[in-house]
């Protein structure tokens, strides 16, 4: 039924809507100029990878780069650029030294890296490898004894790599019929949050075991690239006493290799991290482009992506190049000296990762809470709030997050890029980002098609989640469209379509751990 | 005319030529079904790379795997399995520790490996970066007194990742008619020496600066793999000052951008290797099945791959498959009882990643020098060499290294193995490995057609050289194909068809630096 009405939508309104919506088609030439014949992104996407380095949330990293992002838009002319605290995020925490080596039966360097938010060893420490079978008291009490002065690593059922990841770029066939993706489904998320409790509770109990550290692998890497995430050590309760970290899959599997075959191996771990304390707060990042038209000022279109990201490189395309491309694109509307009726504003949230707090904070505190629909007047002032959060792929359409009303305006606002790839519009929702909030409680709020590159493949919170992993020329086209879609959406005479009433069960999204 | 000449061989010779080889179809159904079906080829490269680890000519790991070998051979009952000195080749040398990070402007642990035989740091040390325009004298002068007490890094005219590389496989179609690979041509190997001594004196001149430590790209990782070689300090009077290491294209790249944006980048290494100069003779891996019939077992059928690698990975594609492939070749010829009219030997080389040493000296000692084409009786008996050194995809056919006459003899060789890929007979030559000494003395010498996988873009010479990155199905129809050729020339009442009188002038290999 729902995808009968996409395709009457699809096929029956758009010609007539189209006429509709109103392009100024000299300023979106404009735009495109200035966003790919003059582009500032690589500069931005050096100043936040490069040089502010790891951004993991409440880090000096993520610290840096929020106080380099509030300068930025001052020097641009933006108004109301600052921090702003979104409540109690809890510890900061940042890796000070990582060495991991196999120390017989030879030598071997490891890949490694502490899980977020994980201890430290006890200086240099040596130990023999022994596995895990599960993270499960069952698991740790069958080792027993065994387990005193060892490095535990926990099995994986991954023996093989996964083929080499390609580059990979959507057909335009399918951008108009993408289905759900990300979406996380509230069942699916109790059960996650009970096995973290188990997971967390075992953990707690092999730290009782005189184990030095645990290895894990976290995800699906290969040829030197690892995924490296965290626990919510950073809120009060939720320390895990036993030091932690990851591999690349290749040395984890030679050390379970070994291991089955009865050899000792024998590791060096000295890892050492950091933790801050000074203030709990989390911060987003947020500005302005004040509207000019006194009718429409109060009213706002925001450009949001998350600043954060995890710290075993330095978020590059998770979220950097969000980030990037939502400041160029409001570089690129204050460079061409555009007058928006509405107001225009950009956040950088923070705590993303952690379970999207620094916008559902911002939601809550300035449209109303999603948990009881207690909706706050401003929440009607919102036109829209547009997402990046997909890596650096370009823009090739935009999930309608199941606003069909919005679909003809938004394939109007596509037309004058169709040439760069940007035609889709797809009914489907797309989640596990900062939208999801806004969309909760009934605000239009939308994520982009991106090209996937290798988003999902090889920089998605892995060390290679580096600046040599965007692609620049995708960026300056996003950065384009994007531009266009905030001028469009502070000029049109209506503010977006909404929804018919939101509702809380659709209030599903991936929060971890409540704080 | 060459390409004519094939061309007529290919389509008018083989329906008359084939019908002169006899092959024995019952003996090469025994050798696929031990080959596919009970293959001992998954805990051979076990044990030659996760158990010896890294095989660096003369470093303890070469010796556990080449006793190993032998060891191996002997339980399967092959005959004067021993260790063979071919003469001095110089230090045996290991790394015993490796660290390396950015300090500053934020704490970064480095993906790091020293160059073989270089020097480790004294101790824990840490420096500022700097960037050396190129490894010339001129340069280093230009920096001048800035150089004391820093890192430098060599600058790279790489600036971005080449593309995410793809495991490839060839077509049918052009498995006939391929191209010469790998070929050095005298001219470039003697600039090649020109440019090695012009760049250690240059690294003996930055010695005299008082740097720390000099960090240079060797390829074209990406992803968190990196090509390391080695400096050839295992010689006497070639050792280089300087401690070396190489480091992750994505790290060079980060300290790079950062010291161009004037950033300072403080780094902290601690590299300590080992030395060894108890036994400077380097040793080939020999072990053969002694021919049954009188009048031809002094003739022999040599299976050759080099037991060396660097020392990063545990080289498992260069080329512990090729030693896997020609182990288990053995191992299924015994295990299926033949009885070979010739001798079938198997040859695991040492030194070849440094210059081809150990085939190069065995061919010298045996068979004469190609230097001057004074030849020794046995080289008379020698029917053929066969090699593999192309990392672990599957054989699809054979270089005839221009000895046309071969070529009829081999397609009839293939024909068992057609609907296992094995198809291609190409003309062309193909060098830089074991097959380059003996092609050079006289003796018919081939390297196979391996579909090339990932190991020019990803394994070869990389830390990612590991047991992972070999394709095990791969491996057992490798070892199916080589069994059945060894066999077949075994048996063969010939011995095979030699090229027209061999001159030294062929005679190009890599050999980096004469001993």
């Amino acid at each position: 039924m729902r995808k009968h009405l996409s395709l009457l939508a699809g096929i029956l309104l758009p010609a007539a809507l189209l006429a509709q919506e109103k392009i100024n088609m000299e300023v979106m030439q404009q735009i495109r100029t200035e966003a790919l014949e003059h582009s500032g992104a690589a500069e931005l996407a050096h100043q936040l990878t490069d040089i502010a380095g790891p951004r993991l949330t409440n880090s000096p990293g993520y610290m840096r780069a929020a106080k380099w992002a509030v300068q930025t838009l001052r020097q641009w002319g933006l108004n109301k650029a600052a921090l702003e605290p979104w409540g109690v995020f809890g510890k900061g925490w940042s890796t000070e030294h990582v060495y991991a080596a196999i120390k017989k039966p030879y030598y071997q360097p490891l890949i490694a890296f502490p899980l977020a938010w994980s201890q430290g060893t006890k200086g240099l420490v040596t130990g023999n490898a022994i596995l895990l079978d599960s993270m499960t008291i069952t698991a740790i009490d069958r080792l027993g004894s065994n387990l005193r002065g060892k490095i535990v690593l926990l099995h994986t059922r991954d023996s093989l790599l996964k083929p080499a990841p390609a580059i990979y770029r959507y057909p335009d066939s399918v951008l108009n019929s993408l289905p759900d993706k990300y979406m996380v489904r509230r069942e699916s998320l109790t059960r996650h949050l009970e096995t973290a409790k188990l997971t967390a509770a075992a953990k707690k109990h092999l730290a009782t075991k005189g184990v030095i550290a645990l290895i894990s692998l976290q995800g699906n890497g290969r040829d030197g690239t690892m995924e490296v995430n965290g626990h919510n050590g950073y809120a009060k309760g939720f320390e895990l006493p036993v030091p932690e970290l990851t591999v690349t899959k290749e040395d984890f599997l030679r050390i379970s290799r070994l291991l089955r075959s009865s050899v000792p191996v024998n590791l060096e771990l000295d890892i050492q991290n950091k933790w801050y304390t000074d203030d709990l707060n989390g911060y987003n990042v947020i500005g302005d482009i004040t509207g000019t038209d006194p009718a429409l000022k109060d009213e706002v279109v925001i450009a949001g992506g998350h600043l954060d990201s995890w710290h075993s490189g330095t978020g590059a395309t998770d979220n950097g190049a969000g980030c990037v491309i939502m400041m160029e694109a409001l570089r690129i509307l204050k460079a061409i000296g555009v007058q928006p009726r509405r107001t225009i504003r950009i956040a950088l949230w923070g705590g993303e990762e952690q379970g999207l707090y620094g916008s559902f904070n911002y939601v809550k505190k300035h449209y109303g809470n999603p948990a009881d629909m207690q909706l706050l007047p401003a929440q009607q002032q919102v036109s829209a709030y547009f997402n990046l959060d997909n890596g650096s792929g370009k823009i090739r359409g935009i999930y309608l997050q199941q606003n069909d009303a919005a679909g003809p305006v938004f394939r109007s606002w596509l037309a004058p890029f169709a040439d760069l790839g940007a035609t889709g519009v797809t009914r489907s929702n797309t989640g596990s980002t900062d939208h999801l909030p806004f969309d909760a409680v009934g605000i239009p709020a939308f994520q982009f098609i991106q090209d996937p590159l290798e988003y999902e493949t090889r920089t998605h919170h892995t060390n290679m989640d580096t600046y040599e992993h965007l692609s620049m020329d995708d960026i300056k086209q996003a950065s384009a469209v994007m531009a266009a879609f905030l001028y469009n959406a502070a000029m049109r005479d209506e503010k977006l379509p909404r929804k018919p009433q939101p509702h809380a069960e659709q209030f599903v999204f991936d929060l971890n751990y409540p704080l």
